[in-house]
């Protein structure tokens, strides 16, 4: 590895249960950054053409924002696709029937290190799911939610993408 | 205002040059905040129909990136398209001719308040620019731009979703 791939330095000033925040000195000056442990996150499109997204309150912006099933990766040794596979159950009670990679991003390298693995599947409902009590599983036309994120209705930035992508994939 | 729009209480935990992290209590439990000022950034075609990216080293993720050109909101007052027109002309040497707005997006709403002011500009060199240096410019063809955001060379998330709305848009 190149000298520049490593910080001189480096200084943890945070570490919370999720987050940890270093100060790391460059040679072009100090950086602010955020680790994280990455996410997982599924397009899921139903048989009929639907795509499966959910509404949750996400308290960093105080709003509620309308996204696809995410997941952090919260448990040790899990696959992203295992990872996309049980978020996509416990968020909307659907079984993932194929599942396919659509592209690993980068949320905001300026200042994080959060990457985000984008799945592609084929849901249908699974009869023993009970689902997660705080988020809201909102159904519709795959058409109908890329008219959302070409209007700025949807502004989640991973949404927007995985949308995006999965049009040309299906 | 609701009463779930506010936190019943928070603490900061760490205060930087860029970031400021809060831990706030709410309902469901704490949640860890990255304060971030905000950004904006710019798909700028040229009227040979090429795109202009910058490659630059991300710290946070020990890699290069090859991304479209942005910039945090840093000068106090400056609106989100004056702040895409300065950060074009200083990051590229170019121009922006005509602006439009694209897309307001977050980031990462799990864990940070970052929001990207997403624009498309027609863009023209500028006699007058230096450029700056710690960035180096890429033009190459819109389309192979969007090729190399599905074919996975392209991972920074803004990047992917500024570019490919702009395909509706061109």
């Amino acid at each position: 590895m190149p000298a520049t791939s490593d910080p001189r330095s480096a200084r943890e000033v945070f570490r919370g249960k999720l987050l940890r925040v270093e100060v790391e000195s460059w040679p072009v000056g100090e950086r602010e950054v955020v680790r994280h442990p990455g996410a997982c996150a599924v397009v899921a499109l139903t048989t009929d053409g639907d795509v499966l997204l959910v509404r949750q309150m996400r308290e960093a912006i105080r709003q509620v924002v309308l996204e696809i099933p995410a997941g952090i990766f919260d448990i040790d040794g899990e696959d992203a696709g295992t990872c996309a596979v049980r978020e996509l159950l416990e968020e909307t009670g659907h079984r993932a029937m194929k599942l396919e990679h659509l592209a690993r991003v980068y949320t905001s390298p300026g200042f994080t290190d959060e990457r985000i693995e984008l799945f592609l599947a084929e849901a249908e409902p699974a009869t023993d799911a009970s689902g997660e009590d705080s988020v809201e599983v909102v159904r519709m036309p795959f058409d109908e939610a890329l008219v959302m994120v070409k209007n700025g209705q949807i502004q989640d930035l991973k949404t927007m993408a995985g949308l995006l992508l999965a049009r040309d994939r299906t």
